[in-house]
């Protein structure tokens, strides 16, 4: 046995679990007075979070809550929800936020795949919880969530609310670390665009590690002002709950997000960082003279989901914000790949820029590996721009695996590698670029087309708002790929005008044979739901 | 069992080791042309510096250098020193840098007790190695460093040079992560001031923790330029090697640390950041308008090791340096408190914010505890700024222990902490201040008298260059305080001054009763040793 092996054993000194717990202890104590949250006209310090967190986590175990027990949330971006990505962790509680923008089939299937023992839920989703809990054939506790801000309709679900849940709790409670830093800390559920959605386990290793991505890639410092557009059931907030604790800044939270919503709230608070897919981004470009507000400091946007075309990258460089690209799953604790920028890339024009940049880029610094196979051979494909394989991940900040789901872990992180689904190249300059998911590839005489690649041609026109390309059954081709068209308010378009101004940006073959106009449906988190399309044109052509 | 324990289990898809290996692969592909190194005339990329590690753990493989094995280094802060803390752990082995500062007897100690299986080291220390290897009872192969930067006097210890020894190892040599990330990274010996130096091992997961630590910490992006004033045989260099791989940054390293070069450095490579005592500030305040150069950037510096009289700090703030003050020990990776910053206090007066800032401070973002506890009781003081204790750390970067002395490693982390054998308080924010060493405190009718704090009054002295005051033995009082001043060049001062300049600034019973006049005995690591102070009067009195 080596020297190094002998008498040098891990003690209660030397080793300790990590847990994103550990920050917002850490900043409550050195930033007691510092703003937390801000959220219309409350507002809370970190020391006020910290005890609330330790409020909810001690109220939680007086409910019979205990180490593994699932607690779901159903709520907007709001204080409460914060409070969640902290409390059910300190008694080794897990937390699955839902998706609000879910049916109530959905919602009861998660609350029961889950076995959540408590939902805790903002009244504004009645509507949504009332009939999915019929559904469940089990009691579960329920604490309703008043929100000083909301001011719709909804109705009472429980007779306990969150503020008398939390009286219940002591603020001094003593949490404790996991025992071991592979113990789940949340679950999520996929929003699957068919079957059942999966339930994606993160653990308090992954949501560390992972926080400390987020600031190194997007160098972060202390106290951000980080604006909550992105939902925080979306992975977690992309660990950004988690992030902004541990570096002191303010949550600015914002219950409708919109184009004024988003502006008021930069040019009030001065809000130095948000998140949002390209449909986020879409409303700041398009936003009209009266929502939008004018502001001076630089404001930094990380932008992933679906890969936003050159084209928003480039309107919203000039509309002044500071826009990083990233890339992730579910399964990866949200972004896992992130554009790094080149200081050298800064004398390129914004069009370059905007094609450099629209590329998903290379491994999050937690990330080990990061690589694109031919899912066959499991042999990497060249650094080629042009061969396309499989986008694979490994390391730390991939889940722990799918709830209840053996076969699907299997598969998903089979051979040392979780297997995206998406499919991608890579550059000469070692940086990744998707070209799609498997489904969405267009076969064409033998050749293989990036829907992704013709998207991102469209949305160069000015006149086009949305575009998305799925393959057509095609009797000479086998297939073809058919655009459909979103175009913008007071604007006149034909399908030939749109095939000639593919034809004049992009090989001819690629070129989309058909046009097919009106509005894109969107899953609950904004992403275009293509398989809607591609049955319409199944149904079209039977 | 829980449903998030079944079917959930690490892959090799979902977890890896935690190494700071794999900030300089990640650095290497995604930043392979920008500068990693400058020392003189000689400058190297990521890819090229990654290479060399490469070739370094390589050649170290073919030299018959295994897992859990010592690879003793004597280097100056050049690019070799550099590659040193990555190559040897790329096949597992451990990097003893050793102080070049330090006599044959002590290096020859290190050599054996280490049992290192090879040695390199620069020839600018033949007449130190040669004495070693003749006392140390084994033969030991010898790399010879050859520094470019280097013209004073040297003789050849081996006949393989450092880059012929590169030159044998494959630059695409397969490395791997540790199996565990609880093996040891390197080994450090502390400078020990009575005894034999006790050899501190660090881990994988702590070296990768800490190198984060010091980013949070001190707010540092992308690219930073470091300056090497730190010498990197001090506890890893605070784990800096390691940080600034995972940003990407320019090393600059400095064969000859003075005035001179340092101004040189910040001037011509735009220098962000960089590390030393209180002694490399004193170089700065005290350089002479010759040795100063202008610069028109912000320059970053941390300084720990000694508490930095305020005085210092605030003639540093005074010259344009924005200085972090923490705290740490061999024993914890160097860094492990940060007296972090308030915005409040960047309104307070230049010498307000020096005393606030001469506080040592809070844990480090990746320290999981910090606390000063009566070591009898092991119970916390109160925090009132007066109820001295000792301070006591916890967490992922205190090290794996002492090699092979289970007595001391027992006895340092007893109880689950470490005791850092430094004595405290804590203030009502919660900020610890260092009061002295157990064994500095000074004990005089009954009341504990910290050395430090009357140090602090005379560094405020313009005359007083230095000052370290010890316990003198006292027949009515048990001990009195004794002063030993370094006065400036072409200043006068007297015993009785400096005594009444104490009683203008402190508690009478504080005060200095005897003044000694004369340099003061400093280690290698530019601390001052007040045990042979403490003998000179010992010595007088008998």
């Amino acid at each position: 046995m080596s020297i190094y092996e002998t008498d040098l054993d891990k003690s209660l000194a030397n080793f300790t679990s990590l847990s994103p717990i550990s920050f917002l202890e850490r900043t409550a104590k050195i930033y007691p007075n510092h703003t937390s949250i801000i959220h219309g006209n409350r507002k809370f310090s970190w020391k006020e979070t910290y005890e609330r967190a330790k409020q909810l986590a001690s109220a939680l175990l007086k409910s019979g809550i205990r180490t593994g027990d699932t607690v779901a949330v159903m709520a907007s971006n709001t204080p409460e929800m914060y409070e969640c990505a902290f409390g059910p962790a300190m008694i080794g509680a897990v937390v699955n936020m839902l998706n609000n923008r879910l049916d109530s089939k959905t919602i009861a299937f998660s609350l029961d795949h889950g076995e959540a023992k408590i939902l805790i839920a903002d009244i504004e989703f009645s509507k949504i919880i009332k009939p999915a809990l019929s559904e469940l054939n089990r009691d579960i506790k329920v604490i309703d969530i008043r929100d000083s801000e909301y001011y719709g309709p909804g109705d009472q679900i429980s007779d306990v609310d969150y503020e008398t849940f939390l009286a219940s709790g002591d603020l001094h409670f003593k949490w404790q670390l996991p025992k071991d830093e592979w113990q789940a800390i949340s679950l999520n559920y996929t929003s699957g665009t068919t079957g059942n959605p999966k339930g994606v386990v993160y653990h308090h290793r992954g949501a560390y590690l992972n926080s400390l991505s987020n600031i190194i890639s997007w160098n972060m410092t202390h106290h951000p002002i980080y604006l909550w557009t992105l939902p925080m059931f979306h992975c977690n907030g992309w660990c950004f709950p988690w992030t902004i604790a541990a570096l002191a800044g303010t949550n600015i939270c914002l219950r409708r997000v919109n184009a004024e919503t988003i502006f008021e709230a930069i040019a009030t608070h001065k809000v130095t960082h948000f998140c949002g897919a390209p449909i986020i981004l879409n409303l700041i470009i398009n936003a009209t003279q009266i929502e939008k507000k004018d502001f001076k400091h630089r404001v930094n946007v990380m932008t992933a989901a679906a890969p936003p075309p050159a084209s928003t990258l480039e309107s919203m460089q000039r509309e002044g914000f500071h826009v990083t690209h990233v890339y992730g799953l579910t399964e990866t604790y949200g972004p896992a790949v992130v554009c790094a920028w080149h200081h050298e890339w800064d004398d390129l024009s914004i069009e370059e820029q905007a094609t450099l940049k629209s590329r998903q880029g290379v491994k999050y610094p937690m990330l080990e590996k990061l690589t694109i196979l031919n899912p066959d051979s499991m042999e990497p494909v060249p650094s080629n721009s042009q061969t396309i394989g499989e986008v694979m991940f490994r390391g730390n900040i991939v889940m722990k695996g799918y709830l209840k789901n053996p076969t699907a872990t299997k598969k998903a992180l089979s051979d040392g590698w979780l297997h995206s689904g998406d499919l991608g190249v890579i550059q000469s300059d070692g940086y990744i670029q998707l070209k799609d998911r498997s489904k969405d590839i267009i076969i064409s005489g033998g050749e293989n087309i990036s829907s992704i690649e013709i998207e991102d041609v469209l949305y160069r026109h000015p006149d086009i708002q949305g575009a998305a390309v799925v393959a057509k059954p095609d009797e000479k081709w086998g297939e073809s790929p058919c655009a459909f068209i979103e175009i913008r308010e007071n604007t006149n378009l034909t399908e030939d005008q749109i095939i000639q101004f593919c034809r004049k940006n992009m090989a001819h073959f690629k070129c989309p044979k058909s046009v097919v106009f009106g509005e894109l449906p969107k899953t609950s988190t904004g992403k275009i739901q293509k398989y809607k399309l591609r049955k319409r044109l199944e149904n079209s052509t039977t």
